[in-house]
């Protein structure tokens, strides 16, 4: 190639882009939180074809300005409380171009030991941070992975389950539960699989499963010939982060042998702090389990972490060397072969970003972020309840509030309006039995007192002068 | 958070990072290319526990060379002559800088215009400079996508085209084809699709797929009942990168009304030269085709692309929000929400290494580098044929040789051994019907003709020290 792949280019032009970031994330409080370009803006400023002769770095780093960036919604923004966060943070953008530039392809341990021991030591480090059970270390019976997204660790939970269970019957018997307030993912997920009987399962009046409506639904399934086979619990829901009884799912899980997966997408970074652990009680039912660094833990994406109780059934289902092979070669005892845990076959170095973000900040640090966006969340809640326009529609849950205007749904929904046009402030609305309500998720790394009485302020003269003009 | 999340920290150790990168992609040719720790090695070095405290980026940077340098597996060595390559190259570190610093979450297109409608972008100029069917194109009836890898895409066919033929019969009667040398991850992905029946079709004596053994095969299973659904062609197999007859297979799947899937993994980036543009003569047929720019491309791994002649049964399948609320809303028209093409909800931004890769190096420069690649296998197969020790066990295909020692397996096994041992080439040794023999797969960006002179000195030398010593 020419000189654009000379490594000295990469110096001299990686400074220009570590100059771009470190502009962007400095001024990213100033900029409009959501993209105002219409569709079709970015693409029509595009070539139809690609060059056929290079372009110089300026141009090309240049075009992130002039074509990127009005295309780009801040999630990074202090004042971004839609969703749920998706933090990244200095050291995990170190580790990510650490990774980009060693290439690594860690889908068996010889193609890349270091990428499957760090990964190994990472997700044990977790497993000790987050206080799940010891067994799911890698040196235990379990073990786990990263995934690229929680939606794909649900969907290898549901396959892994649906292969266990097909000694017992076919897949049209088969038959999954969830909430009806768990992530499309599991329903998603489900269907990927191949499952035709998905029953989402009510809720209490925190949104969370109630598992008397759950053994009804087994046992009725069971009385017509069905097989359940699978049963989700959710520890912060997307909804309003409501938190399903684990402990009481497990054990009916545990008596109908089913696969106990769980989802702590959310939710998982929190289990850091010993005081949130109650939430989690239960989970050494689990057979699987997922929560996402790249969520609220300062991990970028992609980086989602789903652990299996027993690593047997998931190498048996996903491995490609025939069983009577890898037991006579006896490897699986010294090394591990990551591809044979997921999907894929090739892997990035992503362990490298945990790694980095959890010796950069300590777990200290992590932990006091975290306690930070639950006390900002909790004082909001209160404002909330204190207000005479708004009322919560959910118990504040870790560092979601979820609330609507008194008024009803058009009343909210102008309130959500008001909030997202602000530009410095952004919400999700959301619907629950037809009733619109405001999620105000507190998490992003830069999110401050100042940021969430900013957004009260801009609240209240919102309600103010509808009051005033009404 | 503290200091260590303050952009300037970024700048600062960004450049200690981009300075170590340009370091090791300097001296990448002189260090053995494979790691040579024992298992454990890695694992042993590090604390049981994430720090409480923050450690400094001097220590942690630095532990790269202390821990992690000793681990790796030189995929970029000019002496890998292993697997396929895994290239990256400059413009994509750049750009996966870029997207890791701005944290995009693309699931859908208002969540970051830029980063779906740049992807949409460069689908569309792969559509071109691969010479792909323009319907092919999202402006099109069909479109693009970015997956993490080829895996992924062909258990995301395997799943569409179940879903498809589910209205006709169960999965228990439905079968898949695909030729005895397909990837793994053909039959890796039908398994976690559910298929339970995989054909392993015959190949003719250059290890293509023979159109009539499939024929054969199609007609005995709908004899007994079942129902062909899907059948695989690969344009450059892994083991010796044969090439199917796209034609013949594609008018059979088109008989049967089966979804043709084309697996172009490897030789995908080829078809940027209109030369070997014959090797896909007849991929009109295809219903969904997958190709890896982070094979031979130079785009760092993860990118693999994947294409669907028609996308309604895609997003029918994958697709989350009811299809009355999508056909509703019209949006579907305007904007694409690649949530709804793929397993995950959350994407980064992984468009922009294609974007800075093409643009940086221009298609004829990469053009020249597959062209590069060709010759100096076509030179070494040619060597290879001259030799009275070695005999190609395969035609020459793209930039693959595949070759043994004429005294069968043992010499085979030693020969590689030796490649193996110099520490400066590295070849992955492979069996075809109980005969081993030796890959010389030549696709590194860095590899010139002194690094395949050096391959074959190091042949002969080993060679002549045998004939003499034994």
């Amino acid at each position: 190639m020419d000189n654009k792949s000379d490594p000295s280019t990469l110096e001299t032009y990686g400074q220009v882009v570590l100059t771009w970031i470190s502009r962007y994330l400095r001024e990213v409080e100033g900029r409009p939180i959501r993209s105002d370009v219409a569709p079709g803006t970015i693409l029509e400023q595009l070539p139809p074809r690609a060059p056929e002769k290079p372009e110089s770095y300026e141009e090309i780093i240049g075009d992130l300005d002039r074509i990127i960036a009005p295309g780009l919604t801040h999630w990074h923004s202090p004042g971004w409380f839609a969703y749920f966060p998706s933090n990244t943070s200095v050291p995990s953008i170190l580790a990510d171009l650490a990774a980009a530039g060693m290439g690594q392809q860690g889908m068996l341990w010889a193609t890349s030991p270091a990428c499957t021991e760090l990964e190994m030591v990472m997700l044990n480090w977790l497993v000790e941070l987050l206080d799940l059970p010891r067994d799911w270390r890698t040196d235990g019976t379990g073990g786990g992975v990263i995934q690229t997204t929680a939606s794909d660790a649900t969907h290898l939970a549901l396959v892994v389950a649906r292969q266990k269970a097909r000694v017992r019957t076919s897949i049209e018997k088969m038959v999954v539960y969830a909430s009806n307030q768990a992530h499309s993912s599991i329903e998603k997920g489900a269907r990927i699989a191949g499952y035709e009987h998905i029953r989402l399962i009510d809720v209490d009046e925190t949104f969370a499963m109630c598992s008397r409506a759950l053994r009804t639904a087994i046992m009725a399934d069971k009385a017509s010939g069905l097989l359940p086979v699978f049963v989700n619990a959710t520890v912060g829901s997307t909804g309003t982060a409501a938190l399903d009884p684990l402990l009481e799912i497990g054990k009916i899980a545990s008596e109908y042998k089913m696969w106990f997966h769980v989802d702590a997408a959310y939710a998982g970074t929190a289990m850091m702090c010993p005081e949130y652990r109650r939430y989690q009680e239960g989970v050494e039912y689990a057979d699987s389990y997922v929560f996402n660094p790249h969520k609220w833990m300062g991990v970028g994406f992609d980086c989602s972490c789903f652990y299996v109780k027993d690593r047997k059934p998931l190498i048996d289902t996903l491995g490609i060397v025939p069983s009577y092979l890898r037991s006579d070669a006896n490897r699986a005892e010294t090394v591990v072969d990551y591809r044979d845990w997921q999907v894929a076959l090739g892997r990035r170095f992503r362990a490298l970003k945990i790694w980095f973000v959890l010796r950069a900040h300590g777990a200290e640090a992590l932990r006091a972020m975290v306690r930070r966006h639950v006390s900002l969340a909790r004082a909001f809640g209160d404002w909330v309840d204190g207000h005479p326009c708004l009322v919560r529609i959910a118990p504040v849950s870790l560092a979601l509030v979820s609330f609507r205007h008194v008024d009803g749904n058009n009343a909210t929904q102008l309130l959500v309006d008001t909030i997202n046009a602000s530009e410095h402030s952004f919400v999700t609305p959301a619907t629950l039995k037809g009733e619109a309500y405001i999620r105000v998720s507190i998490g992003q790394m830069g999110t401050q007192a100042e940021h969430v009485e900013r957004l009260k302020s801009l609240i209240d003269g919102s309600l103010y002068s509808r009051n005033h003009s009404g």
